[in-house]
């Protein structure tokens, strides 16, 4: 779990392609477990896609047999004491709410396992697209740490009882049972993956990206709001987002039944 | 989208039948669409049920081939401004919030399209019945839009991923999918879907008047507090409930073995 | 539904097996309904099982032909008046507090009916395995007593249109749609249920009781704040976690390909 990368070989790949950012978890041999030094490279990568025109949609992907298994244990043992521990854990948390802060949707590429702090990155992602083959599981009951982090994600992403068997048991489930429970969006044949993946970003990257940031910044934080309260910062942004440009120009082209340009203002 | 409905046809119909009032709105050359005037129409009719004795469950439709297709777009645009915007968003959220409060269960019968604006009041209403051709989406992204408002009843409703997938997207789900996700609560053949809601809506409204009102408002109440307290909260409207003479004459009728007769008190 | 237990024989039964105690409601006669002494006797049986270091998991089952009935409908005639009412709901909120608090898993098995105060049962309950024959509602509103404090835990199990649907009709669901909508975790043929719950209880105890106890603490407590502030709070959970003997020693076992070997500790 803990082979190195050889010597010059970066953590994180990053590729473009037409307005999409993949970022790919690049540690193969230790099935791409979140290293301090991967935790800083993603963190780094999304911190930069935040402010560049050029992305409208970000993937997350995984190098090799498995999406993500989670922390580095070898790591994480090899570094005791409390103020590390809290470090690390500090460090995680703030990726994956950077991820849900993200001004840009994201979405999960998820083949092989997707463990433990790996299937939290898949239950942070906006959305999310498995392999029929892909497997999820928050296992950290069976080598005596519970997956507390992990089910912050878990846990609003799907429901009470499917959330607590995973974290009791630590058993993996499969692909079916994933999208049975909301953990993510499609299921599609390993072989179909990427087209799936790049079809939903191209779809999302062709709105507006302004509109974009607007609704994904709303969503997370009515969630959290009683109704009456929703509903008042939901008609604020509603309203924000009216005075736009592009929702001008997106309203004008569909009532003359021509395609929108967006200006991103 | 805004043809006119012809002079003197009211913007919203009501037929009383058994205990149930069935509201159906009436632009369907504009496929429903919630202009000011229908949302004030509706938020009328609702707030005269809600003090109505002789009705005990309210069913929301759609005229023509569509249930509804969200905000009139060619008003929005003809009336600009901030003020304005502001002013609307805050009519539709008042009306969606009604629905919620009023004391009597509210079924949407959902048939054709129930997008954007028209897919929020599928989503607030207690129970959703849907023909099994019937559609939904929250479309504002393909527009420069976002489906903010929308969202808020949305995302209470369905699961984090299926939500953030319809709002990111804009693409439309099929009536099985929106019972997957918990969007509606039946699926049935077009043609049996008057008397689907008509059966359901009976068996609702055989019930004590005064339990429903007391279990609708009491379940949207606990449902946004903590544990703890949602519990003290729900025992005091239970024993409350308890000392009705309706839920004497239930639990009388029911051990002695006969039907019970509500008096609403 | 009020026949007496004879004599001698106790309300609530309990067999331990291999680290799990199995307690078994025994009102059978009266398909099992809460009446204040059972709910005691469970509460009792509860309290004294927290501190118990022999029992890791345990079972709620119930004797005869029924999960449970919900609460003694004569006894709660019998004893009228707001006092009484009120110090019933409290005590039988207490008892559903207590299950969620229990430093242990909870797995209700599920046969027969489980209705009303027997249904919020199954949804207090962390796991729920259900005969294929099982069968679940909340059906108050049929005798005017709305089932307000049984959907405080419905509500937090299942989505809002499938809990309103069960409140408002009162009519029961089968296991297969309990299991869809994510009431219950499994549900197996009836010959096969003290199989399935026997194994599912068996892997849960052969985790660390003390990893068990944090993370279900945690469980419930982060899933009632906000975002930020749950992974503030689950960081310094797995901080405090990492620093037990059973997390080193869970590791270790696992970087070394052994079998861990728990204290508790």
């Amino acid at each position: 779990m803990t082979v190195q990368t050889p010597i010059n070989e970066p953590l994180l790949l990053r590729a473009d392609r037409d307005g999409v950012a993949w970022l790919t978890l690049n540690r193969p041999q230790a099935r791409n477990a979140l290293s301090v030094g991967l935790m800083a490279a993603l963190d780094d990568a999304l911190a930069a896609l935040a402010d560049d025109p050029s992305v409208r949609v970000v993937v997350i992907a995984g190098a090799g047999p498995a999406f993500c298994a989670g922390h580095d244990l070898r790591e994480l043992r090899a570094n005791p004491g409390a103020e590390a521990y809290a470090a690390l854990f500090a460090q995680c948390s703030a990726l994956m709410l950077r991820i849900v802060r993200l001004p840009k949707p994201v979405i999960a590429r998820v083949h092989g396992v997707a463990t433990a702090a790996g299937c939290q990155l898949v239950a942070s992602c906006d959305l999310a697209v498995a392999a029929d083959t892909a497997r999820f599981a928050t296992p950290g009951v069976n080598i005596g740490l519970f997956c507390s982090t992990p089910m912050v994600a878990l846990s609003r992403a799907v429901g009470r009882k499917p959330a607590m068997e995973m974290l009791l048991t630590g058993e993996l489930i499969d692909a079916a049972r994933a999208r049975e429970i909301g953990l993510v969006n499609r299921v599609v044949p390993e072989a179909g993956l990427d087209g799936a993946v790049a079809e939903l970003a191209g779809r999302i990257a062709a709105k507006s990206p302004l509109t974009l940031a607007i609704g994904k910044e709303a969503f997370y934080r009515q969630a959290e709001m009683e109704l009456a309260a929703a509903y008042r910062y939901a008609s604020e942004v509603m309203t924000r987002n009216m005075l736009t440009r592009d929702a001008g120009e997106g309203i004008d082209a569909f009532l003359a039944k021509r395609a929108p340009s967006w200006t991103g203002t």
